[in-house]
C-alpha cells in the first residue's frame, strides 16, 4: 500500500552525478524516480561554472522545480540532489537537504543524508560546547562539523575519521568542487549504489530503479563501511572501517523501494513475490479470489495467488488523481478519505470469500476502512494476509516507527486484531519467512536483514537513544502483556 | 495505458448534488473521483444563502481548490462541478464550467456540460445574427442562449425546446434555485447516472465510481433522450424526444472510465477482461508471460493470461509520482521521459516471450518507446495485442479524435505498424469482438455501441463537421490506400 | 490627499492605441501613470495577429502583470487598457475590464469604461426580457447588448444609437479589428483626450499626464456627445448627439486627476494653486506656518501660504513604503495606521500656529487623526481650511459617494465638526470660489463644472437613482436640519 | 530624490522590542517605516512560548508578510526585525535577516546588523581554519563565532569581547531568551536610537520616525562604543570600548534617514533645509523658480527658495503607483522609465528659468534624464545645485559607494559634468557647508560627521579594504587628473 495512504515513511533519497554535461538534469530526472522516498522536501546543488547553486524546498519535486530556469541555474558537470522526508528535524526550509556549507578558503561542500544517527545529539552538544554554530535542527550536520575539526590533512582522511564517529542507520554524499563522495555505515542499514552513464560518468544513488531511468549502467552496491570516491582519477571503491556486518533494513523489500530495483543483488518485486508465495504456504486459507492493496501489495498478493492457486483479481482500485493533500472536507465527510483513494469493484468481490494481502500493518486504521470498503461491496468473508512479521519496535535507523504506542501490533494479541479490523482470518509472514523470501546471500545475522522492529534485535548499540527504547519497551509490556500470549 | 502517457482525451466529467447539506463537500470529492476525465480545468457552482457562488480554476481539482475556504464560499444544499478537458474552445479560464449566467429578473443559471455538438457553429452564427453575446468562445453557451430565446413559458418548456434543437454527443447539467436538470443526447453517448444520498438528496454524475465514493445508491443511467428533473417535488424522468437509439461510446468501456464503474448496467473492469479474453481467443501466440500497460490495460492482460493461460507478470511497473507537467530537460535527455512514467522489471522479462497488452494504439509514439523498454530489459520476443480495433475515423461526439492525420492505424497498414513498432506480432480486437465483450443488451446497431473511430459508420448526421469528415477521408484514403488492402 | 489614506474613489481610467508596433507597451506605460483611477483590478486587450488577447487581473497593475510573457501575448498594433476601481458590480474578476466580446461572425470587440450610468438597471432588465444574456454584473456591458440589437447596419451608427439610449457620466472606448473609438457623455462629466504618438500612431486617454508619459503630443479633449473614431482612414472627430452642456466633474480638479494633467485647458495643479490662493482670501487666519497634506493638498497650500503670506511648511511626511494594504496587527494597535502613513515633522510644527490646507473633507476620520497628530508633536493651533465646499450629496456619474451617511458635512454644521475634529477653526473654500478657480471658459452652467455634491444640482435626470435620491434626501433633512442653519 | 530613482542605497533598518505583549506587531509596524533602509529583504524573529520563531523573505515587508498568521506565529514579548539592501553577500534567502542560531544547550540567538566590517574577511578566514562553518555569506555572521569562540563565561562578555574584534561601521542587535542588546560602533557611523513603550517595554531602532511611529518616547541614541542591555532588571547603557570618537554618516543627514527622525539630537529635514539655505549662500543664482527633485530634495529646494527669496514651486511630480519593479518594455521605450517616474508640470516650467535642487549626484544618468524632461516641458534655462558635496570616494561602512567607477564626480570636472547633464550652471555644497549645515555639537573632526565619501578622510583603519582603496585611487589619478585642477 502506498505511503499516501498508510503513513509510513522513510526518510529520504539520493542521488548524485560527476563528470556527464547532464548533471543537473540527469539528478532532476533520477529524484523523480526516488520520490517515493520522501515527499516534503527536494533539493539539488549543481557545481556550476559559477560556483556551487542550489535549489531546493518544501513539497515534492515537481512543486520545487517550477520553472526551467531553475534548473538550468544548476548545469555543470557535476550535481548532487535530495528527496526529504523529515524525522529528526522539523519541516523547515533550513532542514531541506543538500546542505551547502560555503568556505572561503577551501571551497563548498555539499551534503545530503539518508538515515538516521543514534549518537547525534551527544555529539551535537559537545560540538557546541566547543563553539561550533549549527544551521539546521538536522542530524546530517554534525558529520560537516566532524570533518572540519578532524586533525586530519586531507578531505578524504577527515571524512574517513568523521564517518567512524558517527553511528547508526546512514547513506552519505558529499560534493565537492573536486569530487562525489558516498559511504554507507557499517551495516548497510539504507540501500546505495554505483552506476556508470553511457558518456562515462559516474552516479551514485539510493536505488537501481533510478540507475535504469536515466541510462546508466549498475557497478556494484555501496559496501558496509564503504567509501565511493569518484574524482578526476575515477571511481575508487574504500572504507572506513572493515568492522561490518550487513544488516540491510527489511522494509525495504517489504514496503519502501520500488518493485523494479535491485538491492544487494535481490530484486524487490520477486522478493514480494516470494513473500507472498511463502505467506500461502505458511497461512493457506480457502477461498475463491485473492486480491491485494494498490499498489505495494500487488506483487505479494500475485505471490499469494500462484502459490495458492487462488485466482488473482483486481478487486481494488487505486485513484490516480486524488491529490496528495486534498481539502478536508465536514467532518462528516471525513470518513471518506480512503473512498477517494481505494474503491472496490463490486461485481469482482460480491459474494467471495476474498484474500486480502496487504504489505504490512501499521496502526490499522486504512486496513480497517479497507475491509469495510470490501464488505459494502458484497465481499462473503475476508481473510486478511500480511505478507510481513507484525511490527513490533521502534526504528532508529531511518524509517519512521520510532514511537510504538500507535502500533497495533504492538499494542493488541493477533485474536484482538482480527476483532478491531472486522476480519474472518488475520495472518503475518514469520520472520524466518520474510528472510528465507528476501534471500540475501550473507552469513550475518537473519541472512544480513535488519529485522528489529519485528523482534527487537537491534544490530547496534543505541546510543542516545538507550533510554528511549528502554521506556517504549516498559510501556509496551505494561500495556500488552497480552501479545506475547 | 492512462492518458498521461498517451494523450487520448475525455473531455468532461460532471457531478451535481440537490438537496444535501453537504452539496458542496460532495461536489467536491465526486470530482476527484471523476479527475481522469479532465485535467484542464474545474469549477463548481455552489447554491448558497447568498446565490450561487463560483470557484473555478485552469489545472487539477487539487491546483483550482487550495484553501478550505474557496470550498466554504460554495456551502449550501446543491451544487454543480465539472472537470475539463478542452476539445472545443480554447485553454483559458473563461471556458472553464460550470458557466454562470447571472439574470438580474428571473436568477442565476449554472450550466456544464461534456460532449461535443455538431452544429453548435452554425447554431452560434444564427444567434449572433440575431443580437445575441457570447462570453466564452465554447459550445456549451449556445444551449443557454437557445433556452433564453425560446418562446416556451416556463424553464422546463424553455429546456426541452432547446435540447431538440441541438445535435450531437452531450450530456448537460444545469442548476437554478428551483432544481437540477440532466439531459442525455438521443443516442446516449455519454455516461450520465443518477444515484441517492443516505441522507435524501440526489447526486447525478458521470460515473458510478463517483457515486460510490461519496456513498450514494445508484438508481438508474439517465436515458438517451431524457430529462431528469430534481426539485422540492423529488427527482421526476421526463425526456425531451421519443426519437433515441442508443450509441454508447466504446471508448468509455476500451480506456476511459474508471474500472470500478458501470455503464448501462456493463462493470468497466469487467468489460475489459472479456475484451483481453476475446484478444486471446482471436489473436493467440505462444509466449511466456503476458504483461499488461499500466494501469488501464491492467484489466484486459489479465483477461488474455486467464483465457490463453500463459502467466500474468507485473513486467513494467508505473511511478507514482512522476508529476503530470515535468520540467523537460535538455533535448539529449527527452527521449527519456517515457523511462519517467513506466520501467521495466528486468528479471520478470529477460529472456521471456511476452504479449504485450495494451487497450488502444493511438500515434505509437509510445508504444513504440515501450518496446524499446522490454528489448532494452532483455524481453526475447514481444507480441503486442491491443484490445481494441484500430483507430481510423475522427471522433465527432466528444473524444479528442478529429483530426485523423496523427493516427498510426489510419495511415499505416498493420503490417507497416509492426515494422514501426519494433514487434514481433501484432494484432487488434476486431469490432464484433469488442461489441461482444462488452455485450450490452441492446438492439440497437452495433449492440448499442458507438464504435465510428473503427469503422466510421456515425450514428447521426455531422451538420457542421460533414465537410471536415470529407476532406479527412480523402486524405486518408490518398495516404493510405494499403489500409484497406 | 492620497485616494489611500482617505478612502475616496474614482472608478476607472482608460488608454487606447492604435496603430503603434509598440501598442500594447505603451498601453501598459500609460496604464500605470493612471493607476491613480483605479487600484482594484487592470486588464489590456492587444489586438494580435492572433486575434484580440486579453489580460487582466485584480490588483494593481504590477501584481496582474508580474511576467514579460503577459504583456508579450499582447503585442501588436492596438491595444486597449484599463484600470478599474469598482462601484457598481462586485470585486470578482469577471468584472475586469476590458470586457471582451467574441462573435464568430462579425469580429471581436473589446470595450472600456469609465463613470455611472443612471438608467443602466432598467435597460438590463429590458435587454433580458428580451434574450440577453450578460456576462458581468457591471453596468458596462449594457453598451454592446444595444449594439447589437440596434437596427442600423453599420458599427457606428449601431454605436452611436446605442450611445443616445445610455444615461448619466461615462467615457467609453472601444476596440475593434477595424478601428478605436471613443465617447463621451453629454455632459463630458468624466476627461477623456486624444493625442498623437511619434511615429504618426494615436492615443487615446482617461488624462493628458498619461499621454506626456508615453511620448504622446496633446490633439485636443473629447468633446461632450464627442465620438472620435480613428481607423485606417485616420482620426475623425463625430459626434453622436448635439444636446451637450458642459459639467466637468469638479471632484478630477479638487482631488483625482494628477497635478500634470490638464482638463479642458486647466492644468489642475494650477487649478488646486488657485483654490488654495482664493481660500486664503475667502477664509484668513493669523498663523506661523501653512501645511498641506501630502500629497494631493500640497498644491492648494502652496497656494494658501502664498496668497498669505504665512510660510509653506512641510509639517507632514508621507511614508514611500508603507503597503496599500498591510496586514492589520492587533486592535490595540489599529488606531496607529495612520501614523504608519503619515508623521509630523516635530521641530516644524512645534509651539506653531499652523494652517492645515485639506482638499476635501469626506468621513473626517483621518482628518481627526492628523490634528491629533500635529497635537502630539506639538502644534499650538491648528486652523483646518479644506480647499472645496462641504461635500453633502450623493454622485450618480462615477464617483464613490452614492451613500451620504457617511458624509461628515452631510451630517453635521461647521460649528460641529469643528468640535468633532478637535480644530481651532475650520473654513471651506465656497462654491463660487471653486469655480472661478478652476476657471473654466464655458457659458455652461457653474461655468462647466458639475458640483451637484455640494448643491444638489445634478445636471441631468437622474433615471433609476430618483428613488435613491429621494430617501437620501429624506433622510438627510432629518438628521441634520443644522446643516442649513 | 528617491532611492527608486537613484540607486544609492543604504543597508538595512533595525527594529527590537522587549517586554511587550504586541513586540512581533510592534516590530512589523516599526520595520515599515524603515522600509527606505533596506528594500531587498526582510525577516521578524520573535521570541515566542515555543521558542524562537523566524519568518523571513525576499522583497519589500508586504511581500514577505502575505498572511496574518505569518505574524501571529511570531507572537510573543520580545522580537527583533530587520530590513536589507545587499551590499556584501549575495541576494539569497540565507542572507535575509535576523541571523537565528539554534544552540542545544544555551538557547537560541537571533542577530541582525546595519552596516559593514572592515575586517570580516580576515577574521572569516581565521574562524574557518579554526573548523568554524558559516550558514551565510553575510559578514554579519562573524560576530556569532567570535562570541561562542570566546574564553569569556558570560554571554555580555562574549560579546564584548566580540565587538572589540570587529572593525569598521556597525549596528548590531541580538536577541536571546534573557535580553535584547545593542551595540554600535566606536564611530557611531549608523544611527540607532533607543525609546520606551506606553506599558514600559523597550524599542530600540534604526530612527527616531519609527519610535514615533509606533508611541514610544525617544531615551537616547546608542553611545558611539556602547552596549544597552535590556533585560528583566531594565535597561542598561553600558559600552564595550571607551577608545571612540563621533563620525556619523553624512549620507544620513543628506539622503538616507527619514526627514522625520532626528539623530544625535539634529532633525533631518531641518538639517536639509540648512544645507539648502547654506547652497543658495555659496552658489547663488539668477532665476525665476526653485524646484526639487521628489521626495527627499524637497526639503533642501525649500531651504534655497527661502534664503534666495527665489520661488519655490512643485514643478516635478512624482508618480505614487508606479511599481518599484515594472516590466520593462521593449527596448524603444525603456529611456521612457524615469517618465514613469517623474514628470514635469508644465505650466510651471514653461519659459522659465529654473534652479533644480538634488541632495546628491551619483551616477548622473537620472539628473540627465530629470533634465530633458525639464527642457521638454519649456523651461528656459536649468541650474542644478547639488545640496551636498561631490561624491568622489567609495564608502566601507555600509553604504552602497563601494567602487568610484562609476562615480560621475569621481570621473569628471565641475565644467564636464554641466556639458554632460546639459544644464546652463552646476554647483555642489562646500564640506565646510554641509559640516556646518548639520551642526552637529561635537568636537570630533569634521564636527563628528564622515565625510570620506567627499574628502577621502577615512576616520578608520581600513584593513581588508585597504588594497582596494589603493587601487581605486589609482585608477581615479589616472583617469580624472582633470578633477582636482
Amino acid at each position: 500500500m502506498s505511503d499516501e495512504i498508510k503513513g509510513l515513511n522513510e526518510e529520504c533519497g539520493l542521488f548524485g552525478v560527476w563528470d556527464d554535461d547532464h548533471a543537473a538534469d540527469i539528478t532532476y530526472l533520477g529524484l523523480h524516480i526516488l520520490q517515493h522516498r520522501g515527499q516534503e522536501g527536494a533539493g539539488i546543488v549543481g557545481l556550476t561554472d559559477a560556483g556551487m547553486v542550489r535549489h531546493r524546498g518544501l513539497g515534492l519535486l515537481a512543486e520545487v522545480f517550477t520553472k526551467p530556469q531553475q534548473l538550468a541555474s544548476l548545469r555543470g558537470r557535476a550535481a548532487l540532489g535530495h528527496v526529504r522526508y523529515s524525522t529528526a528535524g522539523g519541516r523547515v526550509l533550513e532542514n531541506i537537504q543538500p546542505l551547502l556549507f560555503r568556505f572561503t578558503t577551501t571551497g563548498d561542500v555539499a551534503l545530503a543524508h539518508n538515515g538516521n544517527l543514534t549518537n547525534a545529539r551527544s555529539l551535537r552538544a559537545q560540538l557546541e560546547e566547543g563553539g561550533a554554530i549549527f544551521q539546521s535542527s538536522s542530524d546530517t550536520e554534525v558529520l560537516m562539523h566532524l570533518i572540519r575539526r578532524s586533525h586530519q590533512t586531507t578531505f578524504v582522511a577527515q571524512l574517513k575519521d568523521a564517518l567512524n564517529q558517527v553511528h547508526g542507520g546512514f547513506a552519505f554524499m558529499l560534493l565537492t568542487e573536486h569530487g562525489l563522495y558516498a559511504a554507507s555505515d557499517p551495516n548497510g542499514f539504507r540501500p546505495l549504489v554505483v552506476g556508470t552513464l553511457p558518456d562515462g560518468g559516474t552516479v551514485i544513488c539510493s536505488e537501481t530503479a533510478a540507475l535504469n531511468a536515466v541510462g546508466a549502467t549498475f557497478v556494484q552496491d555501496v559496501a558496509p563501511g564503504g567509501l565511493v570516491i569518484v574524482d578526476q582519477s575515477g571511481v575508487r571503491f574504500d572504507h572506513y572501517t572493515t568492522h561490518t556486518q550487513l544488516a540491510v533494513c527489511s522494509m525495504e523489500y517489504i514496503y519502501f523501494a520500488r518493485p523494479d530495483s535491485e538491492i544487494h543483488g535481490v530484486n524487490v518485486h520477486q522478493a514480494r513475490v516470494r513473500m507472498g508465495r511463502r505467506l500461502a504456504q505458511e497461512q493457506p486459507v480457502a477461498a475463491d479470489i485473492v486480491c491485494g492493496v494498490p499498489n505495494s501489495s500487488l506483487s505479494a498478493a500475485m505471490g499469494y495467488a500462484q502459490e495458492s492457486g487462488i485466482p488473482y483479481e483486481m478487486g481494488l482500485v487505486k485513484s490516480q488523481y486524488v491529490a496528495r493533500t486534498f481539502i478536508q472536507p465536514t467532518q462528516a465527510l471525513r470518513e471518506r478519505s480512503v473512498r477517494m483513494k481505494l474503491s472496490a469493484i463490486r461485481p469482482v468481490v460480491a459474494g467471495k470469500r476474498v484474500v486480502l494481502v496487504d504489505d504490512s500493518l501499521v496502526r490499522g486504521t486504512t486496513a480497517r476502512q479497507i475491509v469495510k470498503l470490501l464488505r459494502d461491496a458484497g465481499a462473503k468473508s475476508i481473510h486478511l494476509r500480511i505478507s510481513s512479521p507484525p511490527l513490533r519496535f521502534p526504528c532508529f535507523y531511518g524509517i519512521d516507527i520510532q514511537s510504538t504506542h500507535e502500533l497495533m501490533a504492538a499494542n493488541h494479541s493477533v485474536a484482538a486484531m482480527r476483532t478491531l479490523l472486522g476480519v474472518d482470518s488475520l495472518a503475518f509472514l514469520s520472520v524466518a519467512g520474510l528472510e528465507q523470501s528476501v534471500n540475501l546471500t550473507s552469513t550475518a545475522p537473519h541472512h544480513g536483514l535488519c529485522v528489529a522492529y519485528f523482534t527487537g534485535e537491534y544490530p547496534t548499540p543505541l546510543d542516545d537513544y538507550d533510554a528511549t527504547l528502554r521506556s517504549e519497551l516498559a510501556q509496551l509490556y505494561i500495556n500488552v502483556g497480552e501479545v506475547s500470549a
